[in-house]
């Protein structure tokens, strides 16, 4: 089941790149590019920090098929229909909430403890989208205010980690981290939900 | 020979990267770490990838010296001479096709399938220059659209890589795959060929 | 001692990803992202390129517990005092000179020579401010013109490496590669110093 959950999270970061790419207007093949970008970043930041190799999506040709595909479905169904307001960010949400808890697992199998399972699980969800965003020339959605970006990666995967921990079949454990983390989000994006924000005043400007 | 057509891409990536320092007007140990990170980004992110160390610059001192050669060259010529327009354009599209031929060929050598080894190639040749254009704040020239820029470095390396399966001998095959993506970059360069353009309306935007 | 030296550039360069967040607005978990990225990226990129793991801040927990307690410091303290002015740019300059020398020991640990020595300990010590200005979509400070950035860290590391290498004990020499960094710093931020700039012609402009 976590391959599955994988190949979905992949598609789903694609969608979101192919759509970032339609923002910017890139050609066909920009728009490709855009999508392997963010599909692999996140799982592949993950592997290259815990030195897991060969990377999966060298060695799986599924995972560049999904991709490949995704990108170019989202090219035709968005000359068909107009995508809906936010398409962007709800392909994304679902992307971070499936490639946090991914990540998260992958930590665990590599005995690591629960701070850095956390990290690396939110690492690898955001890797990607930040990655895209960069590449954009934009500031990531996770560092921009008022997201609950990070943060519901964060408790997504500790509620995931902990039910885990306690007893809980993994995979039941996995699926309710990814609602945690996609409803956390979905519900920020609807309600514009935010955290307490940090200034520095101009004083401090260099 | 592989190894000669490695400098050379160095180099000129080198100056491609000191070019873009200039147009930032970066003092001149900035120049040279410009041009450093585009010359040698493209490689070090195949080779992490590929999980090959040591890096090759970490240990064959030919390809600093070349680097910070080109890089203090470029700032005397500069001097000397205007740049011909486009000069940044043209030194950058020779090193994206010795570089993705020399990806390509590292990634076969590691026995990877076709499309990983087309990936790797270009993730290989434009690496370094999307490295020197975040770093520059640009949007990477090979997101950018009607630059048929990722879509010549896949058709030259596939050209390569199609033509040593069927039994050309392999430095034939890499220059001719060279040759490929020089020709479509320099033609996409001065006739501002294009492929379509992929748009999402204003609707979308976050 | 160099563990300790280690710990305290952590915790400026998480003080100064955590001035770079209020500088943008972000939310208390932007704070600590982007705190936490600064801090670990330098000897993050160090370790992947040495192929050294596992990492650093994934196996000690010391680092993560710096990080968080440094930025959520920085918050507390800057909402009872307005910064001084610069603050960032002296955290900064703090962290640069910490992390240049650690990599710099690293590389030296690995067998390196003195070209990658300097090399890698000016990669250490630049790479996670040079992040955190990409994820705040700004042009890196060692890139800036007018910084005395990168030089300075080459001064210092080559200053470090030269007199380890005349026989001063390791710990001496690495004190002494800190400060002539620091003060070389400081004394750009304060009077302005800087490199003659390297000019492209608009000519050039793509």
């Amino acid at each position: 089941m976590l391959y599955v959950l994988d190949l979905i999270g992949v598609g789903v970061f694609a969608v979101s790149g192919a759509l970032a790419a339609g923002r910017k207007r890139l050609d066909l093949l920009g728009v490709v590019v855009l999508a392997l970008v963010t599909a692999v970043g996140g799982g592949t930041l993950r592997d290259v920090l815990l030195d897991r190799h060969p990377l999966f999506w060298l060695v799986d040709p599924a995972y560049l098929s999904v991709i490949v595909g995704a990108a170019l479905g989202t090219v035709v169904v968005v000359r068909l229909h107009r995508p809906p307001r936010r398409s962007l960010l709800f392909a994304d949400a679902l992307g971070l909430a499936l490639f946090s808890i991914a990540g998260a697992r992958v930590a665990e199998a590599a005995g690591l403890a629960t701070v850095p399972v956390v990290l690396l699980g939110t690492v690898t969800g955001v890797g990607g989208g930040a990655i895209r965003d960069v590449l954009s020339a934009e500031i990531p959605l996770v560092l921009r205010r008022g997201n609950l970006y990070a943060s519901a990666a964060i408790v997504g995967v500790l509620t995931y980690h902990l039910l885990a921990l306690g007893g809980l079949p993994s995979d039941g454990a996995a699926l309710l981290g990814v609602a945690t983390i996609a409803a956390l989000r979905f519900a920020a994006i609807t309600w514009g939900l935010s955290l307490p924000e940090f200034t520095v005043g101009d004083e401090d400007a260099r």
